[in-house]
């Protein structure tokens, strides 16, 4: 549950109060345009402003990753320098028709070209660098990041043709990297995949610390415990603001050790039996992948990977370091039939249910080697990100259909979250101790509870801010607040096409598919006005053609009147035949059948 | 997690065995088309036959409800009488673009009209009742239904102008009603709507339980327990098969009871203090709607109601006596603006998240009467459907954002399930006793789940059966098999049409969804085949036009081109000309786009 007490200074809570100062100061709009535009924060902060931007004011614009999970972007800028922390994507919702993926507005980052200094990454996910192959071919600046995410990163650019002229930074846990007038601090953090730091980004204006992605995993599998340590000694130097995770923020506890999932694979390894296992996760879950390898090499089964992303990270893991592969475990998915089902483990990708991907191949009976049988063993190391529950139960249904056994539930203990949840993300904010307090990563519901969560420790509720991208917030030693708005929104990503999909052709693209198209065609003599050929009639998507005759013919009768009404004669408008040509097949079709496909009228003069 | 055992009598499985025996039936056909054919679980099982259908046999053909949730419709056949029980809807999937809801197809019931003597149905939800107005145009049987089923159903005959000639007949609890050879009685249970009963069919082939959706409340809203004695007298005398509801079959233990959630609603009701409460919950859930009503009665609120569905729900229910409404507590909505906010709670449709419901509205701030305000105090009092996960969290988000609090999770215990967890679908079935068991209302995974159950029990494998949507199964005293297949899936209704949108209807709506459509027209003298008007090239729904002027060019070129190569000269060949400029255009536009738009040439002859 959400308290939302309005003290917190939001960008969005359209209260009473926000419109009175609105009114008294001086406005002539009426009622429903003051709450219109008191829904703009920029304005309605605007209100409380006492004094100018000084020259120690650091500014924190939000171009992607609040009210939304995915596309995480912050640009910070002190004096004439500017750089951001992440640069990533999202996947699209399910009303954004055939976009393939969405990364944010780039045009606050054109207009400042000349002040940004690079790029900081705080770790490989697609959600905090899948924007930058974009971003690269407006602006070429340095990215920063650990070496599993530069090395992701590469790959990445390198299908872009983008790696050449690349400038990547490697930097590490303890680094302190300078960038104009900002010191920028890598401290290393626990996620769902190696190399994952935070920042502590220092400058004239004091310190700011953006997490990015963590939770406290105190038994980690490199050994590598997140360093709080070094958290807390940022806090006592001081630490004006703090950005931090907001994923998990509706969860009360702690989130489990990634360990916990290697106990569980233990047990069902053996619970498997002589039965052959198949194991989703996530391509980037390297340590999953390690433990999966390390309980299949103690009880000797051999490993077998499945899935594009999953050898590409596996290969580059292993030759960064980051995952340790034993001698002779790894053999070919081409030579899983080869081997009896008790020796083999196959580690797969889909654990979201991604139709091409391929767990679903192989739960539609569609993979190329694996075919699924009752003596298969299928365990889900995942949960279904929200949005994908429906597909992930279909293959679990599939594969049960196969008379496979799987594993999706809590109970087996198959999955942990990477994300620090309510105790967690309290303890980080008790160690660094921020003056000020800005939940980010998240949706609405997320950044209130853990606005919430910042209150209940304490931290002072004006200077709690829920903000949302295109803000910009205004951080003084002494204040916070909201300043002018930036562009921000989201551009679509369609095949080679970036931004030409717009909310013009996903409209048409709703249309089309509720209801289908009709084509009406004809030719008319262009002096007499007659019709010299057609009309035709032409449907997609709109009944089934054969069964739906008598449709078409009342449709060619509409055409032929409307045709010979508008247009025999001299004085024949065919743009205003072909307009009324619409309507009245429009008409007749809803008549007909209670749908509106969209109606092309296409009259050709000779 | 699922154990599932080959030995369950199964309509899914693809055995390595089953392949076997088709091959020792001397079959001459590849491996692979076995594969394909013992997928089909008929003829599978026919191998399986010893004796030929005898007189004492029940036959029971599923034709909906199974590996789906929703469209439930069971047929039973004795001797020369059929009859059906329930007869639902179930709504589309996000690939079924533009298909308001799916029923069961009738085909079966149409090819044995003259044996069909009624339909039972155990309770008014959409998934059970929803395809009788289109069943009753096919074939015009007597419909039975407890009071408020019927008084639902009578709601929606109207709509379809079908509630003249329709025969509806009111079965109460303890009625065994005669239908040829069968015997149907009714048997009260516990569920999310009143008025929801079991069948205990009789025949001389034996008796047969079927439970509907049902749960185990002891301290229902209406005082009405589920009649566990009746099923435990039925069980003494000896049932020859169950089935049982699997909706929840994964979840452990019980339900909790309706009850609990007025508890809920009492304690929120005195957190909200003076703020105004929203309480968002299923229409048809008429004891929630009691419960709020009689909270709100003894803490002073007025109710207001929003959304049609539960306006007619409540009329229905409060005219039957299945709800009682306190004198004066209801006001109409259009006054809710005259109360107090700490008078007032307006119950309202949209827990799912429907985007037009008057949840969404309120929270899109569209709602003709109410406008959500931080001193509003929201409860939605249901958990999303899967697959309804990310449009409820929408509204949920967009009423924070307008500064209300939201309560929507388990914490408050602000919503039960209606149907029966492990704990009780154990105690039906221990105390029906039933000789043969057959899972249903569920997907594959509730459904094994729900035969893992039956097995701990101590129920045989061999007399657990999972069927599929098509299957018939054969009931002797001694024996449970499957029969040949008879025809099921499932039908579009989208508008008017009934079955007029199918495969490639949706292919195409799907297409036309992903890359939008060019339209290529031009006209040409039949004789010289030279281009006499265009080409025009029009597009919707594939690129935003102004800016891609450079490919509408482009495509004009190949199509003049096209038409000149393929259509100059006497011979030319119109539909070869048509097929060569798609391919030229979809080409074109996948190069310089990475989309397949669909392509329609348009070529006239003059």
């Amino acid at each position: 549950m959400t308290t939302n007490k309005i003290e917190i200074i939001d960008a969005s809570v359209r209260t009473k109060r926000s419109q009175n100062i609105k009114r008294q100061a001086g406005s002539n709009e009426s009622s429903a345009e003051a709450v219109k535009r008191t829904a703009k924060p920029a304005k309605k902060n605007t209100a409380r402003r006492k004094e100018p931007v000084n020259k120690k004011t650091i500014k924190i614009a939000f171009l992607g990753g609040l009210n939304e999970v995915g596309k995480n972007m912050t640009l910070y800028e002190y004096g004439g320098d500017m750089f951001l922390v992440d640069c990533g994507l999202s996947f699209p919702d399910q009303d954004m028709l055939g976009v393939d993926l969405v990364i944010p507005d780039f045009t606050y980052i054109e207009q400042n070209k000349s002040k940004i200094r690079g790029v900081f990454i705080t770790h490989g996910h697609e959600d905090h660098i899948g924007g930058i192959a974009y971003l690269l071919r407006l602006i070429n600046v340095p990215i920063y990041g650990t070496k599993l995410s530069i090395g992701l990163l590469r790959g990445k650019l390198r299908e872009h043709g983008l790696l050449n002229t690349a400038d990547l930074i490697e930097i590490k846990p303890g680094d302190k990297t300078a960038l104009g007038g900002f010191s920028v601090e890598c401290i290393h953090v626990n996620h769902s995949i190696p190399g994952a730091v935070s920042f502590a980004i220092r400058c004239g204006g004091g310190t700011v610390v953006q997490t990015g992605d963590f939770k406290i995993d105190n038994t980690p599998i490199d050994g590598e415990i997140i360093d709080l340590a070094r958290f807390a000694e940022i806090g006592k130097e001081g630490v004006l603001c703090l950005l931090s995770d907001s994923t998990n923020a509706e969860r009360p506890g702690f989130t489990e050790s990634e360990r916990k999932v290697g106990e569980s694979f233990e047990n069902l390894f053996h619970r498997a039996g002589n039965r052959r296992l198949i194991i989703a996760t996530f391509a980037s879950n390297i340590h999953r992948v390690q433990q999966i390898m390390d309980v299949a090499q103690r009880l000797g089964r051999k490993v077998a990977l499945s899935g594009r992303s999953l050898e590409n990270v596996v290969s580059i893991s292993e030759e960064l370091g980051y995952l340790h592969v034993p001698e002779g475990l790894l053999i070919s998915i081409d030579m899983v039939n080869r081997y009896p089902a008790d020796k083999l483990v196959i580690i797969t990708t889909g654990s979201q249910g991604e139709p091409l991907s391929a767990l679903s191949r192989m739960a539609f009976s569609e993979h190329r080697k694996v075919e699924i049988c009752p003596n298969d063993c299928v365990i889900i190391s995942a949960t279904p990100i929200p949005g994908n529950e429906k597909t992930v139960g279909k293959v679990i249904n599939e594969l049960l259909k196969l008379g496979a056994e799987v594993i999706y539930e809590q109970m087996y203990e198959v999955h942990v979250s990477g994300h620090a949840c309510q105790e967690e993300l309290k303890i980080i904010m008790g160690i660094v101790k921020p003056k000020f307090f800005i939940p980010v990563h998240g949706e609405q519901k997320h950044l209130r509870k853990h606005s919430a969560l910042a209150k209940s420790i304490g931290i002072s509720p004006e200077n709690i801010l829920i903000a949302d991208n295109g803000n910009v917030v205004e951080l003084t030693a002494s204040s916070m607040r909201f300043g002018a708005n930036v562009p921000a929104g989201r551009v679509f990503v369609d095949g080679y096409g970036v931004g030409d999909v717009g909310s013009i052709v996903l409209k048409d693209r709703r249309h089309l598919a509720q209801d289908g198209l009709v084509i009406v065609a004809a030719v008319i003599d262009s002096v007499s006005g007659h019709i010299v050929s057609g009309p035709d009639i032409i449907t997609r998507g709109f009944v089934y053609e054969r069964g739906s005759e008598s449709i078409i013919e009342e449709a060619k009768q509409v055409v032929s009147t409307v045709i010979t009404d508008m247009l025999l004669g001299s004085a024949h408008d065919v743009p205003a035949a072909k307009s009324k040509l619409r309507d009245a097949v429009s008409r007749l079709m809803y008549e007909k059948t209670k749908r509106s496909p969209m109606i092309f009228p296409v009259i050709l003069e000779v």
